[in-house]
């Protein structure tokens, strides 16, 4: 199956299939009052199956978050029909305030009022660790 | 927005706009290996706005749990690209076991394994009662 094109909006190509209802929840899409399409389970050339999100407006997309559920997304930017920018996701340096540390002597388990702060210390295996107590972040 | 044709499987047309993401859940479409498809707010003409899901295979589909939530949904069947059948839904005139009775004092919340039977009372109205105390759903 194919979606025709948009007008302006984006196209979330190489979703991971089975992730486009995160991200659709994620990004808070069915309050949209704009179309939006999603397929999954597509053939692609480039990974063997993967999801697709068409949105007809340009909203705001938090595209850090976007990295943490999946980095492998492709943000295309659709203006007057054409794709005016791919935008490749990395995942972010730092996430505050996003996820908690799950270590019950990790002083941020003790002290109310510290921000959450993980940052990347394995790009490749994509593992965040505590700023504080070193922990590794768990989903 | 439009999504092409598919060959074998469904297309549930004239869903109310907003109401896709509550079929696809009921319908476990997440765990499907087939391609499914899903527009929200697609332009109609029989009415104004509404929802489309696209499913690549055809799986068995519970009309009655499906009528519940959006009894003007259309179910296409498709085979070998033709629409073969028009299913128009209908309310159940009988639900068993889906809902419970809310009514402290109905017997189905003081006996224990009582089937939570409901039956069609008002077809425009859409309303069920308890089939023991009369009580009206409420979901």
């Amino acid at each position: 199956m194919n979606i025709d094109t948009i007008k302006n909006g984006y196209v979330l190509d190489h979703i991971t299939a089975g992730k486009a209802m995160e991200i659709y929840d994620l990004l808070n899409l069915k309050d949209l009052k704009c179309q939006v399409a999603l397929i999954t389970n597509a053939t692609s050339k480039k990974i063997k199956v993967k999801d697709i999100i068409k949105i007809a407006e340009l909203i705001d997309i938090d595209l850090d978050k976007l990295a943490l559920i999946d980095p492998n997304i492709t943000v295309n930017v659709v203006k007057d029909c054409e794709i005016i920018e791919k935008k490749k996701l990395q995942l972010p340096e730092r996430i505050v305030n996003v996820h908690k540390c799950n270590n019950p002597r990790c002083i941020t388990s003790i002290e109310r009022g510290l921000d959450q702060i993980f940052i990347l210390t394995d790009k490749d295996k994509k593992i965040y660790r505590c700023i504080y107590c070193e922990n590794q972040l768990t989903k």
